[in-house]
């Protein structure tokens, strides 16, 4: 596996296991720049972002990974674009929904932080 | 509707139309350091790149977007990520299969050309 595909598996895993168990701690990998468009709203900036992920209807959530697609996103900077599909489970229901994600990663030091968060529900 | 989302969807509507009737001439729209990613196989530059779409085992194609979500995608750059969800129909079949897109585009004057593509389908 390549180092592109390795941080992104990495940091996909780390995304859905914090989101899943604490959302509030996703505030680590924003920043005031980044920028969230969830079901088609737009927000932008670690504070808004994260206040948005918290509000989301449900209690209880899980993510499960089905593919992620990664590549160097910018031929100057050190950043990567992630693609997942996945399913995702709410509270105590028992049909999973289909999402996908994007992110745009950009290289600070040793860690990652996003700077493009794109989510969508697949509806068939 | 601001100018990213603007610029995201017109694309959209060019590169499906242009791959539902002819897709030797997405070659417009990629150069050398292109990537796709598709169905999680690599390719890298526009050569290899419109090989693997003509030899893509269908005839006749037609793509039907769902949601078109454009971010610009870097602080330096005129670029624009965007993640495209909709349906598929490929030669004779009635039955649509779901499928995700993402798009990095890099703005070179008046256009924009394909930096990333990363293509999945969505199975339920």
């Amino acid at each position: 596996m390549n180092q592109t595909q390795a941080v992104a598996e990495q940091f996909t895993k780390f995304y859905y296991d914090t989101f899943d168990r604490n959302r509030t701690e996703l505030a680590s990998l924003y920043r005031d720049p980044s920028m969230l468009t969830f079901e088609g709203v737009q927000t932008q900036g670690v504070n808004s972002i994260v206040e948005k992920l918290v509000s989301l209807p449900f209690q209880k959530v899980a993510h499960r990974i089905s593919t992620v697609d990664a590549q160097p996103s910018n031929p100057n900077n050190q950043s990567i674009v992630v693609t997942v599909t996945g399913q995702l489970l709410i509270d105590d229901e028992t049909n999973p929904q289909m999402f996908t994600q994007t992110f745009n990663l950009i290289a600070d030091g040793g860690s990652f932080w996003v700077y493009n968060d794109i989510f969508r529900l697949n509806y068939a």
